[in-house]
């Protein structure tokens, strides 16, 4: 749904805070003032377009019982505006008023709120206010909603009568909003029964009128300009005076302006094409050129926005919670402290990603500190039971998977081998073992499992690959004379004694990212591989000499962790990403710590939780402070991310639970498996076709991820890969002109690898136009 | 202003939708459903009472146009039903309902608007929705109005007519709240002109419709002992299930459940005394025991929950902004894109705390994320600069001052010297030399400057103490034949000279908590010893050698930095907390790199920015992606923070504009030190008075921050201290039988120190309550 303004055409819709506040009077004035702007001037040079409520986009002969979906209906609403947009040509300037029906928050045929239908469109709306006895109260209660749904509202439009509404709100929302959007207008004549005298007195209205209406066209006029303007200026504010997350600054070519998001579509404004022999960056100074290529684009949000989003953009069910949180509490003191929202949230992770193993939730504020978390929790339950651990301070190691990433604070990097991502860093120093994993992609319709040559026999050569026809049996666990896991049984028993013993290296923890390894570049794992894993350093007696359970007296024995503490870094996979609530849950493995972020706030805004066992709590329970977790950020458990998180787990299970994913299941075969099938939301046959392309090596289709490895041209791969960003280049750049699927996917490099994530919440029918414009892509035929 | 529900005793508003839409039958006939709750069993053990509109806490002959200040006119709300609840005694069973004018948003007298004004009582909300044409709209916008305010709405009433309205607001409702909140009653007779015939017949109404009344007031009896039942259940459901950062769970005594905050106050319900004698550290059984303990507590936020309070609790114009952010974007992908919120809140950070200094700003999640930023930033442009550092990766050190304090991630821990909350951490290993600092203290009345001994001359035995008069003075700049500043001088040249001639060894970075040491214990640091050490670091030219300038090409010689690239730590001390947007501005001396959080974002939501000059962002720009600073975060700028940091950072700066301090300033004598001057918001007659208690070691009094450090008793010290423990017991546990100052004030241990800090919005008469507790407290009256 492309946004319509441009610098000479202008939209607005008009909401109205309550019926019978004059609406239609005044959208009629306005439309009249827009038409006339050009009096004096050139009369052709301006043109007003009014859309009334009963036009809105619903067919003439529509049933009100059984009216189309909303999609279509908003569709053809801008297709009506766009139709006299396109005929306006190059030249003249436009004004479309589209006016809604009844107050803000009524709904439509549909049963939508018509603030939501329309929130697509995000149109800058003139408010017209409640002027009468009680209407400071709806004017006020319509402009709160309005904006937090997210509306610009330039205008707010009173009549002067004896109620004075407008005195109050004006030094009221001036103090607000620094600035003044009250116009206040003569009150209309009072409505004849006569329609001929009615219209006889409104048209002299009007004409007593004219001026104050003009002045409301010329101030919006003025903001429009002053929007679009801004808009262009914020690519190169941030040029100058941005210092971007994991960029180059220097090979930027063009900044993606984001004016607003929606559901999976961000709307952007993107600038003209940088000049890349300008040695500066900037693009070619050419103003005219800019405003003719200056454009809007509609974009598949296809990262998730660094894969956070879970209920979409702009939800208003998690736009609401946060602003109850808000007006709640603010944030308020955590320790030693208890609020609605943390405990709720606890409970309801308790009840999912943590159930049947979990019992203590700790809070932070994104992955790479509950990593940090994680793996103070996990070192200290080792230092305690392990004897030697203590005395070697600095020197204790985790058992990691190689190509791992668990965030960027420097003890999560200390944790990670070594990679293109911590090399630069001056403490950077890799404190761990790391095994270089068998893993899966589908490739030719078959699901492949690569086993690393190093696992197998070092004479014999090359990997093994091992072919599996169905997703769902990837999961299944090997019998344990499989050959496949006996290799790996041998490998990891090796290893850890050859770590151990040859080595004498000391070992704190076990931490990996569960089934797929996301920063990495998307590397899928063998689950058999991970869950022998664990299997092994649980089993694994050459950790260290336990030491007397003195100070372990608290901890259950059934309940204790063995071995050393099994880490899940769950921040990526974990809250449903991959259909199912955790990766553990694929594996079918418990860990004895867990780090959850991303997904697990829907979306919206930072927030990451630890969980564990009271098997690892418990070793921090003396009468000492000093041995206490001392780990804390100002803003822990911060009520508003508390309220979000809980509205969007209980989201996630309840869609579950209606089985919003089972055509995903049926489609991929996952039902047959029960509880324990795994699918994709991506079309099978596209996924298919996909794997069967020349230029793909393979790909991962889980849950929402579809990752797509590219074939490596010229030895180029890793972040110099060429392939793929070329790809991702025209995903992101192609304009369609077929205005069903106008829309362009925005993703971002990932070595050579081209992946789309969808939301929880992405319909079929939005993720076949994304399939369908990535098909064409790869096929070349973009 | 304390909360007045109990289990016995009930308190709703009542808040319409609109005007006209029957609030005052509905609440009419709601009371007389209360009143006779109790038919068929004792009617004399249930009173129900309610206070109309016109009541509310106005004086009868008050004169509109000057109405008494908000906060007397709620006080005498609160006392009206404050005494009925008395008058009911142990057993009897109350029921209050407040009755509020016109609609959800109407303005009070005063110009504030009601919901709003009503807002520190936070009583459940029945709303009246408006069963008329447009109603819905109303209804919802009201709902959403609300809901942003932090109530709860327990019930909504809604007439049964041809509108129907109910029947489509029970299902939208019912999909958002998991709940029926709808209750429908019959349409009440149209008005009568005669008083007497109307008045019948609404008895013949009343006399119909009981039953429906009765169901409504037994849904809110069942509610609100759910809500009761519920805040009981919080404390132990804390104990059981959350983990508490920087908390030694087995020492926890009382848990603080916050039912809601505003402004400077917590509303909190507070367990009854745990039996410390028990092992598990629960509370004694008793359900009877418990009915009779458990009981609200309002609190001042003494520790401005965690250092992060800036706008204080439910602020308005926080959730607004919020929730604005939310609707429009959501989050949205931040590395080579622009938002507005984004751009909008660095050119106000460039403006302000960066002003004539930074021209770069990254964004990550909290104050340690800040400076891992700030580190990699620093110790990258040293390596570039100086050949030797390349060479020893992970050998390369910060200068600090000790009893500093970064963060808790790994990298921040270990850029600080060994203390209390790093010596447990398995991966903690300091990279630094610590400068022993001289620090400032008020004691009676005057403020001295301990230099420690080492500075001085090791035979002379202790430290020398230098007394100062005025606060400003502190913060001017001794003249270069100071001896206090040769000192200073030397010491440190000495210093750098042994390090690195001597010790060899290499450094990257100046890194310290410029002006006031927070976590580590509320230390004020001379602030000359600071500016000398920056300066000595810029000139000092034994860091290394330089490379050939080729890789630097991009910087301008005069915006270079010199020496070490000076990064200073103002998460705590920075906007506005003690008095001036930074403390770099007090101490007069620009860094190259600052980090910003807490106070940043007015105390709503995580959001930390680390920001630096071209000369050290330069550094990083190349043709290659790994050159660059790979760190990020996935909510990274996220819009809610940054509108919500904007929003904050524009009101201290315009309340700073209005002159806001002009009384602080005044009373500590800062106003003739024009800009440069420094004050205290709390009063100087009181803290005159505590420094010269002969409990009290010294007062730290700047800005919003009020430490005193205790007189060690016994030897105890640091987390051991007994004396301000005991002290932060009794502020917290008083409970003030005067209506006037019914508060008590909610601290958090930090050694021997016992602080308040107030929010930039606390009012003088919130202050001197404080003030007047914390006399008597310390001078043992409580």
């Amino acid at each position: 749904m492309a946004h319509l303004p441009t610098r000479s055409f202008q939209a607005y819709q008009v909401f109205a805070a309550n019926t019978n506040v004059g609406k239609t009077i005044l959208s009629t004035g306005l439309v009249r003032a827009a038409a006339a702007l050009a009096v004096g001037a050139d009369k052709k040079r301006t043109r007003a377009f009014y859309l009334k409520p009963v036009q809105t986009g619903y067919p003439v002969d529509c049933d009100a019982r059984h009216p189309p979906p909303d999609s279509e209906v908003l569709q053809a609403t801008v297709k009506a505006i766009r139709t006299f947009k396109q005929g306006l040509g190059q030249t003249v300037k436009g004004w479309a008023l589209l006016e809604t029906a009844g107050g803000v928050n009524s709904p439509i045929m549909s049963g939508e709120l018509q603030s939501r239908f329309y929130r697509p469109l995000r149109l800058p709306t003139v408010l017209i206010g409640d002027s009468y006895l009680g209407g400071i109260s709806t004017t006020l209660t319509s402009y709160e909603s309005l904006h937090q749904y997210g509306y610009d509202i330039p205008a707010l439009l009173l009549f002067d009568n004896k109620c004075r509404n407008h005195e109050f709100l004006e030094r009221f929302l001036a103090k607000a909003e620094n600035r003044s959007l009250i116009h206040v207008l003569p009150s209309p004549p009072e409505k004849l029964p006569d329609p001929k005298a009615d219209a006889d007195q409104l048209h002299e209205y009007y004409n007593k009128t004219e001026a104050y209406f003009r002045d409301v066209v010329q101030d919006l006029d003025r903001i429009h300009h002053q929007r679009m303007d801004r808009l262009k200026e914020l690519a190169d504010k941030a040029r100058t005076s941005i210092w971007w997350p994991f960029t180059q600054h220097q090979t930027v070519k063009e900044v993606t302006v984001i004016d607003s998001a929606y559901g999976d579509i961000m709307t952007t404004y993107v600038e003209p094409k940088v000049d890349p022999t300008s040695p500066s960056g900037h693009h070619t100074d050419n103003a005219k050129k800019e405003e003719v290529e200056w454009r809007w684009r509609e974009m598949f949000d296809g990262c998730a926005s660094w894969w956070t989003q879970g209920l979409g953009h702009g939800s208003p069910a998690l736009t609401q919670s946060a602003a109850y949180a808000a007006g709640r509490y603010g944030h308020v003191m955590f320790p030693e402290c208890a609020h609605e929202p943390a405990i709720q949230l606890t409970e309801t992770l308790l009840d999912t990603v943590g159930k049947n193993w979990a019992s203590r939730v700790f809070f932070s504020d994104n992955g790479s500190t509950a990593i940090e978390v994680a793996l103070k929790m996990a070192l200290k339950a080792s230092q305690d039971r392990y004897a030697h651990l203590g005395q070697h301070t600095g020197k204790i190691e985790v058992l990691g998977i190689d190509g791992g990433y668990h965030g960027d604070t420097i003890g999560a990097m200390n944790a990670c081998s070594p990679n293109l991502y911590n090399a630069q860093v001056a403490w950077y120093k890799p404190h761990g073992h790391y095994f270089n994993p068998p893993t899966v992609v589908f490739k030719d319709s078959k699901f492949q499992v690569t086993i690393p040559a190093e696992m197998i026999d070092s004479k014999s050569g090359g990997p093994v690959i091992v072919s599996i026809d169905n997703l769902s049996s990837v999961f299944t666990k090997p019998s344990e004379n499989d050959s496949r896991l006996q290799i790996y049984r041998n490998h990891i028993r090796e290893t850890l004694t050859r770590l151990t013993q040859d080595e004498k290296r000391s070992f704190g923890a076990l931490l990996m990212e569960p089934v797929l390894m996301g920063a990495g570049g998307m590397v899928w794992v063998d689950p058999a591989f991970q869950r022998c894993l664990v299997e092994e350093v649980r089993g694994f007696k050459g950790f260290g000499t336990e030491m007397s359970p003195s100070k372990n007296a608290h901890v259950p024995v059934q309940n204790n962790w063995k071995g050393l503490p099994v880490v899940f870094d769950e921040v990526f996979s974990g809250c449903w990403r991959l259909g199912r609530k955790s990766a553990a849950d694929m594996l079918q493995v418990n860990p004895d710590i867990a780090a959850y972020a991303k997904l697990l706030t829907g979306g919206l805004i930072t927030l990451a939780t630890t969980l564990t066992t009271d098997s690892i709590f418990n070793n921090f329970l003396s009468e000492t402070k000093t041995d206490a977790l001392l780990h804390g950020h100002s803003y822990t458990a911060h009520p508003i991310g508390c309220a979000v998180a809980n509205t969007s787990l209980q989201t996630y299970r309840q869609m579950e639970q209606h089985g919003d994913a089972d055509q995903a299941r049926r489609d991929w075969g996952a039902v047959s498996y029960g509880d324990m099938g795994v699918w994709s939301l991506w079309n099978q046959n596209v996924v298919n076709r996909i794997s069967g392309m020349d230029i793909v090596e393979g790909v991962v289709p889980l849950g929402s991820v579809l990752a797509i490895q590219m074939r490596e041209i010229n030895g180029s791969s890793g972040y110099a890969s060429l392939i793929s960003q070329q790809v991702q280049k025209r995903l992101r750049e192609k304009e369609h002109d077929d205005c069903e699927t106008e829309v362009s996917i925005f993703g971002r490099p990932l070595g050579n690898v081209v992946y789309v994530i969808a939301s929880q919440v992405s319909t079929r029918e939005q993720l076949a136009k994304v399939e369908n414009i990535l098909l064409r892509t790869l096929e070349g035929k973009y």
